[in-house]
């Protein structure tokens, strides 16, 4: 299912394929999300063009909204969302967490979001009930009480029908002390043999029978934790890992954590890092062994009007920018997605500026390609024996 | 420029060829609205593959936003859009009427989008200050004073660099007395030769020399006004004649209008209908004579929810309704958009329900999509010597 192609030197990182009932994913690679069944302001269409992998979509979201047995009646995600390509889903354990422990602490994955030692001022009271027996919580949706135990997430997942799935984790925040995240990170491996016994006994259910249940390493930024929850995944015997979780306070906290983890792992199973998607961020992570990755931030930038580019210091242009109003300039010089093969700057400027929906496709669409572009650079290095860190760096 | 093909026997509707330097136009033909450069939530790349045949942008909005000069330096609405088959712009003398006596009367192009038979509730103060200079207003934009004469749309027109242009004109609403319509029929006509005059004197000036100025016909729904308007119109010489301003206060009236026009418009000469593009409407005109139309509705209903489909009654199903929630079908049965090739109904309930971004765009180009085929089987019904009307009658 996961062959290592591969290897760079000096560095950890591998070249592989991952072999799915739809599709084999080249990696390293970046997973487009896709929450609810969609990335945001795309067609399956468009992604197809773009030369996407995989997608990433949400069993929180879409478990609420339209409902699992009605994307199952459908034929799961690969024939409800018309992209046929490899599906993952998320547990919903991050969306626990936020509705939790992130809106009591006012932090996202990285306590540096929110810059500071202590919890940010955003800090809210929690809507989840954490129990050994699973997570209580209220629907976004409508109010409702929905009761998520890990059993109850794969049953979800298998009729959602993605091609690697996750189970139900319980999440931690940078100012969890030592105690918490130990008792968190144990109920996350007591519910992951749990998830393991209910995807056996629901073999045969849902629209994908050959979907893979992943495993979650969690112990947020100690050492000790990390190692320790690596070691008992692994044993678990899960076919793929997915580093999850508090990655600590500063980029030089996720650098460790994925150290240790990685370090832990058996070499033929790949290993996702969950959440992460910057430049630096994915060369840094392939280097030290991390195989796929997902984030919202490269579709989240786009309608925000941040555009990608590795042409400019910190990767990115701000097209709203006054000095782009007559730049007949593409985006990005030598990129082949179609906003750059169509539209100067100054266009997608004036659609921002008024408005226009069509804008966010075409930003979208550039900065999905940025990033199928920027792994096929990635990947390119490493067939030629060379660390991910010299694709960028080396141009 | 343009050539008759065929016509419909026991009917004045006619197969045509319109010759543009961007391309040539089948007519009859449903232009696209793009009123700020873009149609709605698509791409120039979306509008080539759902087959459309020309756009219409709108000078006073695009002189606003993003300027007219910036535009022409970026090539005209071809380079700067992405958009390179046929373009017409629309002068802005509907918005003037809709900041001016269309506000005041609380009124659109048809009185019974508000019925009753006095001007609807809705009526606020007029923004406009209209001379026989010309119109002057404020931007939408900035607050700043704008003034649009006959010769500054004009050369707003040749910067922008459409293939067909439409010059200023004075909409008149059903509430207006024949008196006042005929004064601004009047001015209308003075406005006409300005335009006609600037047009001749700006030649050279913008990115396409190749671009024509056709005539608009007004004075409202008074029979004596549109025939002498029309034979006025046709008098000064326009290569092409567009039906403007006030159609009435009903389908009736519209109709009505409509056979009075082309009864004294030359037949060598294609007519546009400004603003009408329900099914129903478009079959009546196609067989009273008119050649193309633009409406904003087709993109502007899939944007809240209603698509288009020959096989329901009034055309139309609301996507929202729940009874999708499960439905695997396709919006319609028969169509090749993109949409429909892809996606079941159901999915496209879940993005309307849960406003993705996505969903503009899938909804948009099944509408567009069907206007195309639905001229198409216009087009094949006078080809075959049978009216417009027997194209949907008899599928």
């Amino acid at each position: 299912m996961f062959r290592v192609l591969a290897r760079a030197t000096g560095s950890a990182a591998r070249l592989g394929e991952l072999a799915t009932p739809h599709g084999t994913i080249r990696t390293p690679a970046f997973v487009s999300v896709a929450t609810r069944g969609t990335v945001k302001a795309l067609g399956a269409d468009d992604l197809r063009g773009l030369g996407v992998e995989a997608l990433i979509g949400n069993t929180y979201h879409l478990s609420l909204r339209p409902g699992a047995e009605t994307i199952a009646s459908l034929g799961g995600l690969h024939g409800f969302t018309g992209w046929t390509g490899p599906w993952v889903t998320d547990s919903g354990g991050f969306q626990v967490f936020s509705l939790g422990a992130g809106k009591v602490h006012g932090v996202g994955k990285l306590a540096t979001m929110f810059p500071g030692d202590a919890p940010a001022k955003r800090e809210g009271e929690s809507l989840v009930a954490l129990t050994e027996e699973g997570a209580h919580f209220r629907s976004v949706v409508d109010g409702s009480r929905v009761f998520f135990s890990p059993e109850e997430v794969v049953r979800l997942e298998r009729l959602l029908g993605a091609d690697v799935i996750l189970p139900l984790d319980e999440c931690t925040s940078p100012f969890h002390d030592h105690a918490y995240t130990r008792a968190a990170m144990d109920r996350t491996h007591r519910w992951a043999e749990r998830a393991l016994a209910a995807f056996a006994k629901t073999k045969g259910l849902g629209p994908n029978p050959g979907q893979v249940l992943w495993g979650i390493v969690q112990g947020g930024a100690y050492e000790e934790l990390r190692r320790a929850s690596a070691r008992t995944i692994a044993a678990l015997g899960f076919p793929g890992v997915a580093i999850g979780g508090s990655l600590g306070r500063s980029k030089a906290d996720m650098l460790r954590v994925i150290e240790w983890t990685v370090a832990e792992l058996p070499e033929d199973r790949p290993r996702h890092l969950l959440g992460i998607g910057g430049v630096e961020d994915i060369l840094a992570a392939v280097d030290r062994g991390v195989d796929t990755f997902d984030c919202a931030a490269p579709t989240r930038l786009a309608r925000n009007g941040v555009l990608l580019t590795l042409a400019e210091d910190g990767f990115r242009i701000a097209i709203k920018n006054a000095r782009f109003a007559r730049d007949d300039r593409p985006v990005e010089e030598g990129c082949d997605c179609p906003t750059c093969a169509q539209y100067p700057r100054a266009f997608l400027r004036h659609l921002v500026q008024t408005g226009e929906l069509s804008y966010y496709r075409l930003a979208t669409l550039h900065n999905v390609r940025f990033m199928v572009r920027f792994l096929d650079r990635v990947r390119t290095a490493l067939a030629e024996g060379r660390p991910a860190s010299s694709s960028v760096l080396n141009p």
